[in-house]
């Protein structure tokens, strides 16, 4: 079993499962035997009304009762909670897909017990480390030992340590002044190969490579400037890569490192600032900054530590998930996960900078626009509701009860032929396909309501898809641990969602051999007439991606070059810049 | 000595130091040899480019070099610093008014070292705790071995922990509908009796009690509400006292506690908003919580916490200092201490909370409007500078260098026959009295500069104040070392600022006996003829509030009612709702 495939397992057993648990929920239901225990907590609480000058209320230094651990050994086991274990439980281990992983929480469990759903993993999401290979017993033993000591908080990063990694490669003065090569920009797609830590540039007309780019670790995602003359593409490490278009052969142009760990970026698109801003939302430290967006220069850190919007208690990790561009207003609008706070960052004065507070749900994760791109719908994931922003006016129009942990990506605009306009969104957590009114004016008693709930081929999809010139709905089921599913695509007939889907064979048709193959991420070609998927394969087996010819549904091409390793989100420029989806 | 002439003695210490120095000083200059040692770093530095899987720039958990302690002497320690250091220092000592005491700065300097700052003080503004007779000499050496230790963080502070504080005492519906008593409300006098934990209220027009309250520990300030009904007394333990005047014994009639440690409550005064909402910040934790106007019912908490003005790093302990209510907008006005960060809160809608962060400098601390109470003129104390913010503009107007450490108070508005509109600020670290243009309109070239340095009766200046129906200007010195100066106030004629000024010897009117009776923070009362002093004594002495004839500059009335303990702020209902000063 590689990498890619152990990584994957995580995220299968999460995507089957048929109730995910609330992250609040701790690894016991015993909680009480260790009400009393201070000892180890990151934070003691305040109980009683302790005053200024009543110190006692204050964390005491006593070491925890932990097992005993090697500085080596901790070193060891920092990195792999690092790379295995803190997308989901948090680098404080507070907890968010994952369960929280406090010593006030492990150390009564014992370093048996952490063994075994470290080893064995368990039904609820967490994945089998020490079976699948990929941990040894010794290091199940290691981790199960080093959570339950505090966990060591990782450094800050302000704009000293960001500007050392800036780097303008080429200057805008040393720039090219108007496009000097002959693609057709508005249909490049630019392709996360995520194990590569690349971006592929493929021309949407000819389907050639136009470049292979080296990123960041991991590369996220890909974003187009308001004029789409600019790439960004954000590394999971955090580093920012800026690809100017407009070189005879595309390339990056400057480059920054924002932070530790890190999934969003976007650029300024109102009238008036466009390509001016570039913004960064990191998930470790917790905070967002405010680029040049020709230069990536740092301009202004915001942390987004603070309360959550249930219990208004503080939390100190709150991660910035997806961000978007208003076209309503010179606004950034930014997902704070742990908070469940979605942010309007207006960038038009960054002395002054306004900054208003929606209060949405827990935990916020990633969303898109409406077809008039007034109003934003977001998931917030683990409460299984897609909380929807009126852009213009500046405040939350709705919380929208969804199914399992929904995960839209952008989700997908069409016009119900009963509904009127509609934007969908399916489920990690379960086969559902839920469908939303937008329309608040001319279909007011179905806007901000699930009108339909389509049924795919099953739990674990990752993104939806549709274009204004199709009448077809893509579900792809990525991460569903059956392989003919995660390696197929359902489509709808928008003018006939009754009848059920069409399933197509996307990595059969692919030809690509030996391989989990899953099949990710539909995304169109500018002219709405093509759908492009990734077959994601291991990083040491053949990936490919597949255009489908969208009216016909039929296979129109395969791109197997060997240098398209491990393909997952396709960004087409226009669409993208256009926010077509 | 006495616990408040002890207390003192810090301040005395800081307020004569010709220079001081910026609280990023640290304790000695060879930083360098400091340089590689994260060991006990609270926060270990990033350096270099550490990518999310390079932990390795995690803080190791090596426990500090530090010298033993027992966990007994550890809580003894720490209720110490947090009663004696913390104030200047910071909970999590990063050093404000005071300088940074974190392990990596103090282990370096060693047990002994540390004894002798801590027994004898220095010249730069730390007391003398040991030869005080504040602290034995086995304390002494305690607290060097403490300040050794990683900081312990206090307890968070959130919603849950305020409502088990929030008591409703008289509910709304039980409350008078009209006034009961027959005081001139507008002309009450809420007076501070800080080491008794307590409120007078004190009827200006007769000079007799009306009642005294007993709030929290050492009581901060009083705040009236819009309407004038209501008084919100906050005491540094950050218990807050709702009193409503219109009562026939006025009395409390809620509270809360709203943190560890505090400074500041407002009321919300934008038309339509009187008395609908107050708002208080904290010290500890770093944040402010909105309530309910008439019950304090805790509404919205929002942290502070994030990046500091001038470098972009992340601060995890910014303080919130004074709050005003905008007249311009529906919003509080929130002084960051350690960011230097002014927020405007918008409470239209809490739901939806608008903040726009102006950008101001290092460490804010009190201030107040200008006569057409558009300007907010606030104190950047360390940083030497007034902020200007335009609350109408909702931006930053100006910043003014003024002299060492200014401590407007809330300053002091006259007409200079020169100059025109002008706003006044005395100095904790020198005698000087800036004398800054208010008015862009019609004295441009005045506007937001010292137009004139007036020179007091040295430093220790904690207010300035004089009032619309006045031509007098007076200054106390309530901080200085030598008695003859902290015993008495200047007075200048607004008309013929050249002349200097006249001292009147307040606290020899007041013939209280022994004591510091320092003289401190003037107030009218609502005509504009009478202003107030607090002649503060030791705890187990007699204090007295002497009152002048402002016209005459001679003696009125001494109010020397036993009951008069430790008097400090007086707040007169009128001015203060109505921002005269």
């Amino acid at each position: 079993m590689n990498a890619t495939m152990r990584s994957l397992s995580y995220l299968i057993a999460l995507a089957t499962l048929p109730v995910i648990l609330s992250s609040t929920t701790t690894l016991a239901q015993d909680d009480k035997t260790n009400a009393h225990s201070n000892v180890g907590k990151s934070e003691a609480k305040y109980e009683g009304a302790p005053t200024a000058i009543d110190p006692s209320a204050a964390k005491t230094l006593t070491p925890p009762a932990a097992p005993p651990i090697t500085p080596e050994e901790f070193e060891k086991a920092k990195r792999i909670f690092f790379e295995r274990c803190a997308g989901c439980h948090g680098v404080l281990r507070k907890g968010a897909t994952g369960k929280p992983l406090t010593p006030d929480i492990t150390i009564p469990r014992g370093t048996e017990y952490l063994k075994v759903f470290i080893n064995y993993g368990s039904p609820l999401g967490m994945p089998n480390w020490g079976t699948s290979g990929a941990l040894t017993p010794e290091e199940v033993d290691l981790m199960a030992r080093y959570i339950q000591q505090e966990p060591p908080q990782p450094p800050e990063y302000g704009m000293k340590d960001m500007k050392a990694t800036w780097k303008v490669i080429v200057p805008p003065e040393q720039r090219p002044t108007k496009k000097m090569n002959n693609y057709n920009i508005d249909n490049i797609f630019a392709v996360t190969l995520r194990d590569a830590g690349q971006v592929a540039l493929i021309d949407g007309d000819s389907k050639k490579i136009i470049g292979i780019i080296k990123t960041g670790y991991a590369v996220h995602i890909s974003r187009a400037s308001a004029s789409g003359r600019y790439l960004f593409s954000i590394g999971r490490d955090a580093k920012i890569d800026l690809i100017d278009l407009w070189m005879e052969k595309p390339s990056p142009v400057a480059e920054i490192k924002v932070g530790l760990e890190a999934r969003s970026v976007e650029t300024s698109k109102y009238k008036g600032w466009e390509d001016k801003y570039a913004i960064a939302g990191t998930y470790w430290p917790p905070q967002y900054v405010i680029m040049n967006g020709d230069t990536l220069e740092p301009l202004k850190i915001v942390s987004t530590r603070g309360m959550t919007v249930d219990t208004q208690e503080y939390h100190p990790e709150p991660r910035v998930a997806a961000i978007v561009a208003s076209h309503e207003h010179p606004e950034f609008i930014v997902n704070v996960k742990e908070t469940g706070h979605i942010l309007l960052v207006n960038y038009e004065d960054l002395s002054n900078l306004q900054v208003k507070t929606i209060d949405a749900a827990l935990f916020l994760h990633d969303g898109g626009w409406d077809s008039t791109k007034r109003y934003f719908l977001t998931a917030a994931n683990k409460s299984n509701k897609v909380a929807v922003v009126d852009s213009k006016e500046g405040k939350l129009a709705a919380l929208v009860e969804v199914g399992s942990t929904p995960h839209p990506g952008r989700g997908a605009n069409f016009i119900d032929p009963k509904y009127g306009p509609v934007w969908a969104t399916s489920d990690l957590g379960d086969e559902n396909i839920s469908v939303i009114g937008t329309d608040p004016e001319k279909h007011p008693d179905h806007a901000w309501k699930v009108v339909r709930t389509l049924k795919g081929q099953g739990g674990g999809s990752l993104f939806v898809k549709t274009h204004p010139q199709s009448k077809n709905l893509y579900v792809d089921t990525a991460l569903n641990p059956d392989e003919k599913i995660s390696q197929s695509v359902a489509v709808f007939n928008i003018d006939d969602l009754d009848k059920g889907y069409e399933v197509l064979p996307i990595a059969e048709w692919a030809n690509v051999g030996e391989g989990p193959k899953r099949v990710v991420h539909p995304e169109y070609n500018k002219a709405g007439d093509e759908v492009w998927f990734s077959v994601w394969n291991g990083k040491e087996q053949k990936s490919a991606i597949v255009i489908v010819d969208d009216k016909t549904r039929k296979l129109k091409q395969v791109i197997n070059d060997p240098r398209i390793i491990t393909p997952t989100g396709k960004f087409n420029v226009y669409n993208t810049v256009h926010d077509i989806y």
